[in-house]
């Protein structure tokens, strides 16, 4: 992208993510960063008589939270980037239609969220833009009726299957002087990457390699590597995809040490919690990232982090047609000046 | 966004629009503007065992269509923009998957293509890019089976009812001295309006409030009216659509003239080819785009467009759940210097 090779995009002047919020259900509640979120449901059907209407309830309480946050109305927003993992992206669209903010809607499965602070970012760097809010969400009854079986048929998961996310997370972004917000100091756009990884039940697998090709390329344009980051972390490869990632990043020569973990990892207690291989959904890294991390990066313990969220773009129609799943990584690095 | 208000963005350097290339389907090829497009398929299925696979393939062949006009290969590209109305956008996942160029996958319903070319605009104008493509596609049996019913039902269609195009447009954005080629003067980002229609076969009228809302704004903000332009099209409201469009914006105090027409009206002879209320699909608006639209601009039949793709974003889980169906639409002013 642009002045730094194709792959990669630095910012002169750096967009700062000045507000964020993150809701999630009551099991991300009870999981071990369960006190970090801003709103924990008491009931994962939100008031409302559907799981998709839960869904849109929380991305909508995920964007008022953060612009009450930051003392704004939805008036102050230009660009509004939105996604979820449902189909046609109805969480996004009923979530935020009274809203009249204009609207891009995007599908990058469960990177979704570090795309729209991708297209965030550059919007408000471009200069198209003062204000930009990035929100994605997922939840765990309306993805399991959707890529999976209604929850009333009481299917066995697989021990290598992830636990879709209940949460929502939504960060605004603005140019100015907020000396005591993140930055967005870089971001690669990342490549669809399929090994042929064909087992819907191992998302892990079909992601891993489209991180670690977004890595590599991170880590060549920015001439950087992994100790220069006091934190990376993936969007929901959970153990499984971690474990691939780091054997892939060893033998390209960029070693992940005991700065990686995983937003899938982070959320909740893969033994106690039984999510076998940990958390997954674009509702995961997002409310990680605006619920756990980024109050973190302004509580002085992290300075230069990469948020890596991956996504496994794949249908219940692509998985019948017995296609393989193609998988995708953005990255974006966020710092403290 | 920006510059001139939250509403519009205009571009100081505008980005041209380089190549471009339309693959439409056998249906389409008869229509009354069959003749411009730079590819017709002999067989919807275009030797694919599945309409989702030919789908892919049709969005393959409209990519690999304009890099070839342009003499690029996909190394040149720096970002793809792209989308289709599949569950999980699987079209362009998988048709785009071997050209490992960064991808950002797009979620606007018939929308997507002037989504698709805004953000790729964006990239370019702020030079996070150097060429992106945005691309886009619908094939009507692929369509059918999703939204619908499957073919083999032989369901009856309403009225109102849309036909789906099968269709394919990519364009290539780029920055540069491109005197021949159109180019991009300012964009719009849609709100998403939804004022209660929930008849899921009349698209049109629960689009035409969203166009409206976007035109309104984008002729307030730019200090234009309908008359500066030598044609305005919208995506695909349809003969019901179109004609509730032209009764608000009369209302609107910004009447359309005899320069308006619609990329749904314009694929079909609505009366013979017995579509209905015309074409929709975001191959619609992206093929009539690259295939018919363009070519004119470059032939000096046309120096000054609005391009304003629609969409509906809903899906069949809102509709099963009583929602009515939110509209969008995003507006691009294309231009001959």
């Amino acid at each position: 992208m642009g002045k730094s090779g194709r792959s990669m995009f630095i910012y002169e002047k750096m967009p700062s993510i000045i507000s964020f919020f993150a809701v999630v259900g009551t099991k991300e509640g009870e999981g071990p960063i369960g006190n970090s979120f801003d709103m924990v449901l008491d009931d994962d059907r939100f008031g409302e008589n559907t799981w998709e209407k839960a869904e849109s309830k929380m991305q909508k309480e995920a964007v008022y939270g953060a612009l009450r946050k930051a003392g704004l109305s939805t008036k102050d927003i230009d660009i509004i980037c939105a996604g979820d993992l449902l189909n046609q992206c109805i969480s996004s669209a009923y979530g935020l239609r009274e809203m009249a903010i204009p609207f891009l809607g995007l599908y990058g499965a469960c990177s979704t969220m570090a795309e729209s602070l991708l297209i965030s970012s550059m919007a408000i760097a471009g200069n198209f833009a003062d204000k930009c809010i990035a929100v994605t969400s997922s939840h765990f009854c309306s993805a399991e009726r959707q890529f999976r079986f209604p929850l009333e048929y009481g299917g066995q998961r697989t021990p290598s299957a992830q636990w879709t996310v209940t949460g929502s997370g939504a960060a605004v972004i603005a140019m100015g002087d907020y000396p005591k917000s993140p930055k967005i100091k870089r971001v690669l756009a990342g490549k669809i990457i399929d090994l042929g990884i064909k087992d819907a039940n191992n998302m892990g697998a079909a992601m891993a390699p489209a991180a670690a090709d977004s890595f590599l390329r991170y880590y060549e344009n920015s001439g950087t590597s992994p100790s220069d980051y006091d934190l990376i972390v993936t969007g929901d490869l959970g153990r499984i995809g971690s474990d691939l990632l780091k054997e892939l990043a060893y033998k390209q020569g960029f070693p992940l040490g005991n700065n990686y973990t995983d937003c899938g990892i982070e959320i909740f207690d893969l033994e106690k919690q039984d999510v076998h291989s940990g958390g997954s959904g674009c509702g995961c890294s997002a409310s990680v990232l605006c619920g756990h991390i980024l109050p973190q990066m302004i509580n002085g313990k992290y300075k230069n982090i990469l948020f890596a969220a991956t996504g496994a773009l794949m249908s219940t129609v692509s998985s019948q047609q017995g296609e393989s799943i193609p998988g995708i990584c953005h990255i974006i690095n966020i710092v403290m000046e």
